[in-house]
């Protein structure tokens, strides 16, 4: 079976792991946009070929893990240049868009739609790993409309993988992963922005940061590349969200410049009870 | 030697972990106002003995590791109750309210204000680590009114935790600390919030949240009991930090706003340089 990943980094680099060892008799083809992450790839084992655009045809699998803008971009012409058995994914961070531009393409049940939650803030075929997706849950989108034994054999590898499968309208998913993935981004964009222009002043100020800081921060480490053309996408419902953060933020700056400890203690409690849904979310990940 | 700690919590029980392994012939006294995590710190091994009033007397070392209003209150009656050759130590997250309360103090060289970068999200003595201050900051603050005696015994038992002395004005202390520790505090809390009110229309949203939403909002499982005080005593540097905060924030939203995704690129860019400035604190802290 010959599996082509455009774009061999981060995901696609641990997906070409998992095809590897869990597809039989798998060749995998690989392209990047940057040719020095190409011959990475191809060094780290990672892939067999560069996956020319003459090959495309060839494919039985197309995995599109690219920002998701290009996955847009691409997609009709792969779609329409694959052969009628090939089934290509993408696995960006939205999905109404990607869903919305092939929802009338003649050969859109060749197309899956899935976003794994999964990844580190670390990009490039080196930050691949074997079991990134291990325990991970797999959105999938619009399931009816991919054929039927494109999709079986996608969830049978997703959950070869070690993955547990979520179906989920597309258009929702976009509203829910704002919260849970896309604001944490912002936050932590900001929060870096904010520390960055107090440090021009005061460079010691990092001396006295600990792991709390980086822990809040660590997802400002993440590319413009991948997540520019996300904020692009999901506009409406990052706005929204980002309001009623920014809510939540100027009502906790008013009740502590009135002096309502009382009130913020109350706060606080309620949402200590995140430890729980914390919990929820490492065993559902771990599966412990 | 007597070693009395205030509060065997996260805090107080790893100095005591840290006090028994590197302070020959040491006895360990400690008081809790929860009489269950009292027994437990007993259980633990983290203390030989209750501290009771009347034993503080008998204490060659006393550490302060309560929230930083009961730190403040205790303080001035504890240095009354001492003896001449005791030292005290505070262990909180702000430093000029409690260096203010004691600096006409008969005693003051009596009393040395420190401030180690350690720390979970966790409380109570089972969260206590026996490595927790390895490699860590430990700021201390006007090291000049503490009896020279009095603060090289300290400066040297910190150096055999592993500890990185720092020194620092406390006004200053409580500014810097505000980007690096609370802000991020308030961030995450507020976080957990915004994303907890979504969740009450819908459950399913944790479903789809993955180590980056764990990571940003990990803080919001600190306990009020110790952060409402912090917040209260460093109000002014609070307030004025979480106004640069959302003002990035807003900053943010309006370019998202106007399609100014180029701006937003070189921003994210620019940020993504904290990944230099965490990786010299990761050095730091651990040292390699």
């Amino acid at each position: 079976m010959k599996v082509g990943i455009i774009g061999v980094g981060l995901i696609g680099g641990s997906l070409a792991l998992s095809a590897r060892e869990h597809i039989s008799d798998v060749e995998i083809y690989g392209s990047n946009r940057s040719e020095i992450n190409l011959k990475k790839s191809m060094e780290l084992g990672l892939i067999d070929h560069k996956l020319e655009d003459r090959l495309i045809k060839q494919m039985d699998v197309i995995l599109l893990a690219i920002p998701v803008d290009i996955a847009m971009e691409h997609l009709v012409d792969l779609l329409d240049e694959v052969n009628d058995n090939a089934l290509i994914m993408d696995f960006g961070s939205t999905k109404g868009a990607i869903c919305q531009k092939v929802a009338l393409h003649s050969k859109r049940g060749q197309f899956l739609a899935t976003h794994p939650i999964a990844g580190t803030e670390y990009s490039g075929p080196a930050a691949a790993l074997p079991d990134l997706f291990q325990d991970k849950i797999q959105i999938l989108c619009e399931t009816q409309k991919t054929r039927p034994d494109l999709l079986e054999w996608a969830q049978n590898w997703f959950r070869k993988i070690g993955m547990n499968l979520r179906e989920m309208d597309p258009v929702e998913h976009d509203q829910h992963i704002t919260y849970v993935s896309h604001l944490s981004h912002v936050s932590s964009y900001m929060l870096g922005k904010t520390v960055m222009e107090k440090e021009k002043d005061q460079s010691a100020i990092f001396d006295m940061a600990g792991s709390g800081f980086s822990s809040t921060v660590r997802l400002a480490k993440s590319s413009p590349h991948m997540w520019i053309p996300i904020f692009k996408q999901n506009k409406e419902n990052i706005s929204e969200t980002l309001s009623q953060y920014i809510n939540n933020l100027n009502q906790f700056k008013n009740l502590l410049e009135a002096d309502k400890f009382d009130e913020l203690h109350q706060q606080i409690l309620e949402i200590n009870n995140i430890r729980q849904i914390l919990e929820g979310i490492n065993r559902t990940n771990n599966n412990k």
